[in-house]
């Protein structure tokens, strides 16, 4: 399937090196195409390592034995299969990824558990072995590459190459990172969502690096939605290789960890809105602002119950200031909503307040909002100091046109 | 809007006569259309009546005060206004359907309380109070009319009018129930969706009466789905006039209570069964079938996940056996399962068991069956003893085109 770009793509950023990273892809022809879609990521002796899973109770073999890996902190390789999911194939599909752990530690000369192993695409079929065999004895000889052939190599229905960069002074020591994801349906937030992946040079110790990482999940990947649909091999993974030479972070209270945890955030939040940018059938970039609610939580909660809904999706598909709809939405939310407090307003202008439309409201300004292509909805539930921002993407002809032909 | 009839329509069936039950319709002109869209059941004195009502947080003035009503248990009145919802207009709204309630109760001098009112269409918009006082003077003194022109007068963007009936034998008395319904979009069965009312000539106290409505309503209403939505106003009553002359029934003891329960069920399953015939959009009419859950109300969840799914309902849409989005949407539902347990069908044929595909699947069958309009799914969690069927429509273009444009 050769899909034109979303008209919502961003250009691919100009991404640093992060030492103590070598990229390489290769050919193993998953499917039937002509593309690279092994992607394998070297990292240095002494990375650590912090990841967020989907929390699919048919989650694939690479999401079970992912979980397992990051706990012990360590990692020396990522290694990303395209085309195929190796979701619900057993033990066999199980025995594939261990073919593969053994076979990229046995030369990389570590421990199996220190190699990561992700799968994207149909689900059923189990990863062929002699395929991930001799893809993996390719990689391991490739030329090293860059970010945006790798984006591209882990991509499968995605629309455009997405990655994002950020640094942050720790102390006197300049740190980057760089990410990148890939993801454009079967996208819901349920913790992690997608495959994606953050490299850094700081040093950061390794239950610290999942702490930020789980934090940075919660306010990033874990608000977005495009189908409301969790995939069974969502991940997200970042790796600090410490080559940047900073005395390594293990709390809050070090010097440079909230300036590492902001650019980590910048990262997360990026990558997770291109994901929404790259939304099956998307037409329209939606923010949706919850503030008023019981709390945080249950704010995020009202706000994906208004991502997800069809009916408001459509709505912003034909620019249609429906906010009766919203108010649907946040009544099905099954959180603490009093419809007589209840605002809603679209791109800075209230259409209704308190539970009633605004007597003088005026749909203009709202109208002409809607015709673009970056939408903002706000509602502010009135009852108490929780706020959440989440973003999703329209429901079009698009995503019918996708996936009622696509076997994903 | 007119739309072609949902080639999962079908015809209105011939309903009895309910002694104590006349149906007359008028024209409020809600909306600017030239159609019936006041709907006035007059019931004779004593009879009783049961409701189930959305749990929307954010639900309608009729539904507030008919959930009050509903706990009087008695009838005296229903009037039902298409075109406009009157959710979501704070005090206004309120006072338009106390005039209503006064207005009838006048003319019938009954109490207020004893006269039901439900109200679908546009939200936001005051139900304007001139018009509802002319339409109800009209239709006061219009002449009676058949159950067909009560479905089409209550029906907003439905395709096909909608009724079911059924009788029991209870001793030697024979009842009769007839039931219609309006529903199309902004399905979810959050307890009852959509606007339903069902009639019988039964005496039954209004307590067991409630009773069972709930019962019937728990394995039908609140088994169906179209998208997720749950409105504002769905409201399902039912009302028993015992002009019968039956032994009113009180408990489950009563002879006759298990054959009018099943007819009850019956009706209520016929009914919630047409408004996913007339889902917005759809060509196929979906029946999924859980078994092995932990209980009954656990497998009804992940019935209503796969059924909720857009991957999973436009796979159906394109025909195409995908039950690797089955697995992900048991996956995303949040109930216990085990991947490693889990089997999947179509039409009556297994495509995988024991979290592996079949090595002898056959698919021909299965494509075959998903040429149909019918489709059946099967899915065996494999860990328990709970049961559920759940009914949707698959995920078309038609929706998107009637939702884009529609301000509902």
């Amino acid at each position: 399937m050769d899909l034109a770009p979303s008209p919502l793509a961003r250009p691919f950023p100009d991404l640093p090196a992060i030492e103590g990273v070598t990229l390489r892809v290769a050919r193993a022809r998953y499917k039937n195409w002509d593309r690279a879609d092994l992607t394998f990521a070297e990292l240095a002796p002494g990375t650590t390592v912090a990841g967020v899973f989907t929390k699919s109770a048919c989650a694939s073999s690479e999401v079970e034995m992912g979980r397992e890996q990051v706990r012990l902190g360590e990692a020396r390789a990522l290694i990303v299969n395209a085309g195929n999911s190796n979701a619900f194939t057993g033990i066999r599909g199980r025995e594939a990824v261990e073919q593969i752990m053994a076979q990229v530690a046995e030369a990389l000369d570590c421990e199996p558990s220190a190699v990561f192993v992700s799968s994207t695409g149909v689900i059923g079929v189990p990863l062929p072995k002699d395929k991930a065999r001799a893809g993996v004895a390719a990689v391991l000889e490739a030329e090293p590459c860059g970010w945006e052939e790798a984006a591209a190599a882990i991509g499968t229905t995605d629309t455009f190459n997405k990655g994002a960069g950020a640094s942050a002074m720790l102390g006197e020591t300049r740190i980057e990172l760089a990410g990148i994801i890939k993801g454009s349906g079967m996208i819901a937030p349920d913790m992690a969502t997608m495959l994606g992946y953050i490299f850094t040079d700081a040093a950061i110790e390794a239950a610290f690096f999942q702490e930020m990482l789980s934090k940075a999940n919660a306010a990033t990947f874990s608000c977005i939605t495009v189908d409301g649909d969790t995939s069974t091999s969502d991940t997200v993974l970042a790796f600090a290789t410490g080559a940047a030479g900073n005395a390594p972070l293990a709390s809050w209270d070090d010097a440079g960890a909230d300036a590492f945890y902001a650019a980590l955030l910048d990262v997360c939040r990026e990558l997770a809105q291109l994901v929404v940018r790259d939304g099956e059938g998307a037409q329209k970039f939606i923010e949706i602002a919850v503030a008023g609610a019981k709390d945080d939580e249950s704010a995020r909660r009202v706000g994906l119950a208004i991502a997800n809904s069809p009916l408001v999706k459509t709505a912003i598909a034909g620019g249609d200031a429906n906010w009766g709809r919203v108010v649907m939405a946040v009544g099905k939310a099954g959180e603490p909503a009093d419809r007589d407090r209840l605002s809603i307003g679209f791109g800075g202008t209230w259409a209704a307040k308190d539970g009633q439309p605004l007597a003088d409201y005026d749909e203009a300004p709202v109208a002409k909002h809607l015709e673009g292509e970056d939408i903002r909805v706000d509602v502010d539930l009135g009852i108490g100091e929780g706020r959440a921002t989440v973003w999703t993407c329209d429901l079009t002809h698009g995503y019918i046109s996708i996936n009622a032909d696509y076997r994903s």
